[in-house]
């Protein structure tokens, strides 16, 4: 039904990873239902086969899983859109069943990027500890929990969820790294404007050169239109077919952002629109606060020049 | 009467000049009212004061007269539009009364910048006759006919209505310049487009920045929007205030020239339109015929990406 | 010993995966030590320390390992240059013990990339088995091998190395994916020219604005310098600092490379230089040659520009 | 002899206009010898032949001469280069001979551009009067002197030689209209960098489209190399080639102008070096100072780049 917020949540599992974590802080998809998937692909499939509503899975810098998948995973299939995002901190704790101190542990399960992260603080804390790649960091929390190994690196849900001692808490060797994940539904009317939204797009060109790039991008910037993030893939499918995905400030409703969209349908091979939504805001973030549209870019703006040129054309 | 064509034309003197050769290619012109004005501000001023229904000025490369004085005047009073091009050869001549030969030349009566442009074949071939400066070309051919000079350079038109006699064509030292006039009336509805037209516009900034002028360019080029002229002028009226005046090729009509000038309208202090007409054809010329517009600049690729917008908005 | 090529190879691991096939295409590597490491970040820290001389990782569209670690490792300690890059064509085969065939297979090992990758392949060939997750395509021939589960999804190099009979090869859905590693070393010259090469770059800015990174294209742009790879990624360091991950076509040693890198240095924040080598060429790849310098960006031009200027300035 | 000032100056006649009143502001001049030239070409010409050591000639906003003549004929021979710019309030006085007051004229001698920019006051003050053209403003004092005419519009310059007295003062319309005059010799050492220097180019390009504009301009921008003019001409001598003459802000021996002129060289079908010369300053002017290096453009920066890059291209 129209209007009826999802009720029916997958997201990339297992359980007791920052996924989930992710996912819990929506208030509707604490209330519904929410399922691990065991891969990106599986989430979205599950939303394309209608039989969830929503997926969260990781978009950029994420622990266990990855943007390229993703991002690949979104444009394979019939069309998806984000309809939200949640940027998580990736704070890392050391979990242990009860009793067991820092002084006992021989052996620590963690997923590879997970360990890798949190080198540093391995090395000065339990230089004698064996390492052992686990697949996901939920996974690390079970083994823990099930004796296979000392104590864990997860995610704060994942050892609360094994009922887990947290040893030491934020040991990432980089304090401020953050995951971001988005929700993405079958397409629909999007999300109205908050004045403070992005936009995400992937833009196919024919070619490599940076000329082309360049004129995808003056596309953006002509109408004022701010890129947050650029990355391009080879699309596989065809020979030197590029594929660009970008995020930028502004939503599909936006005189600008629609005006800059039409070019990019225009001059690229293809636009596949990923969504406009909230642009996440949390504590402690990047500081800048809803960017206002710069000069000559505001919706009334472009109502006074279309009035302007009206009356040109009809003399 | 709207769309009754114009039947009173002022054009910039004094008679037998370049600028009433011009005029007379244009029909209606051969058929109306022709009138001389003493500068293109007095050509100009009749217009707007309803005492003619259109100047024929020169606009580029002109001589006798100038592009900068044109350019100023058309944006210094109240609109005026451009509505035809007219693109003449400069072919000069030089005459004399029946009966005088190149042997009996002594002096030679003609307009500063025309005496330049054939200074080649004075030297050639009247290397001991004085040139005399004189106001205009139509001065020149005058003052052959009174016989106070023994010959002129003017136009073939001032040759003929001072019943002189051409003793030697095309002595301009460079064959194949031109000078381009237009023709300029009140606002009113542009002809219709003719898949080959030009679109005049000034536009002004605040900054002399390259950045700035860049970001003019930029409108146009993201529409596919061609330029054939640039020049820009110190306003006068503000400190560090510029304008540049432009040529396009396009027609206010087309979609994309319309969503250019909406963007320069946006990011500029001030745009002044100055008329979209028919590109002057002319033999020998340019060849190159109507430029079609670039891959994804049509009318349908607009429209296209029209309704797709629409669909993503809707959802 | 300058000019010694290295002996020591590290590679990402285990044994029996795509990177251990790459790194064996290297004549040298195949003759030298080759030691698997756990993690990107351990086989970079063994260059950076000396334990060895080089080390492959993957760059780009990997399997079992990704681009963004590999980029963040490579600037986040001392610096390390790309030498060498190797692409290697993505080619699945499904491998069992001597004697199990199709119909005996109830369960599959595999890397969950390796398994997405191989969706569609294993619903119409296998769609009662369970596949079971493994941490990399070596672990899963090795749980072949010893009957943990009754096939794998691998590399050709990982079924050979575990003596298993490959029951079906090319399984993955899309057909020509691959795989760019590159062999790392600490910096020395680079490798000479050849006339087809990539130069890696990351690029920081202070600002996440498009105009940004207008401005680093254009860098590029105006030396005629193409693009062929660029991925944002935020850095974690600062607040809104954003680094680009850049590959471009060319070497350092070109005159236009070399301006294009010192326009860079200039204009943003800090630029990493990440190695200048030969371009891969693999049979059935892009299908284009070396690329030639655009018009007026050749090396004489260069010189030509240069001595031109120096006649100016001594008037 | 090198080194020796010009001590022979020409300068755009007659005597009594303007461009005599700009070239006695200038010491040297002052001291030395000054001749009047028919024409901007015949000044140049006298240059080129060696007959005088330097030309004052108008460049922008000129009355009674153009840009456009001074532009094509700087570039129609052997190589000139300016050397200096003189930037002059534009300041038409009404003169007649003593005993003339207001009331008593009739007749007003003007060249045609100088009664147009004086339109409004001679309205206002002498509404019945007629006004004559002549060919330029020294005969417009000549006239006035000699009775021909009651009142001429003139210079100063020419007022104050004629013996007239002045009637009126700063009688244009526009009271801050200026001349720009650029004084103009044999290629030489160009004067040295004073921190606010102007360069004057004229640049070829095969074709007119507004990429090949951007192209050009992108080459200047990268530098940080401001424009503060620029005018395209069609060249007359080849179909469909342009030229640009372009004013920057800086010196030819400034790194960053040095790298954007190889640039243009490289990307343009010809440049023509016109000069580098101290910026004029006027009093009650544009208001701003000498223009810094944008960040990252002064030649300590291209220094730090080019050490920077001679690291990296020896390992």
């Amino acid at each position: 039904m129209p209007g009826t917020p999802p009720t029916r949540y997958v997201f990339l599992g297992p359980e007791g990873t920052f996924a989930e974590q992710a996912l819990r802080t929506i208030p509707a998809a604490e209330r519904g239902q929410r399922t691990p998937a065991r891969s990106v692909g599986e989430a979205l499939d599950a939303v394309r086969s209608g039989d969830a509503d929503a997926a969260l899975v990781p978009l950029e810098n994420s622990i266990g899983g990855g943007v390229g998948v993703t991002l690949d995973e979104m444009v394979a299939g019939s069309p998806l859109v984000i309809t939200r995002e949640v940027v998580l901190p990736v704070e890392f704790v050391l979990a242990a069943r009860a009793g067991v101190s820092l002084a006992d542990i021989r052996s620590v399960a963690a997923h590879p990027q997970a360990s890798t992260q949190c080198r540093g603080w391995l090395r000065d804390n339990l230089p004698d500890a064996v390492v052992v790649d686990v697949l996901s960091n939920g996974a690390a929390a079970r083994s823990a929990a099930t004796g296979e190994h000392d104590a864990a690196i997860c995610a704060a849900i994942g050892a609360a969820q094994q009922r887990l001692t947290v040893l030491a808490e934020k040991i990432a060797d980089h304090g401020d790294a953050v995951t971001r994940f988005v929700l993405v539904s079958r397409p629909g009317t999007p999300p109205p404007p908050t004045g403070d939204d992005r936009t995400s797009l992937a833009v196919y060109i024919a070619h490599d050169r940076v000329g082309v790039l360049l004129a995808v991008l003056m596309e953006l910037a002509v109408r004022g239109v701010n890129l947050t993030r650029i990355e391009s893939r080879p699309t596989g499918e065809a020979l030197g077919r590029y594929a660009f995905f970008l995020d930028c400030t502004g939503h599909v409703a936006d005189d600008r952002m629609g005006e800059a969209l039409r070019g990019l349908r225009r001059v690229s091979a293809e636009v596949r629109f990923l969504g406009s939504y909230p642009r996440h805001r949390w504590t402690g973030s990047e500081g800048d606060g809803p960017v206002p549209a710069p000069p000559g870019q505001s919706d009334v703006d472009y109502a006074d020049a279309a009035a302007w040129l009206a009356r040109i054309r009809e003399g």
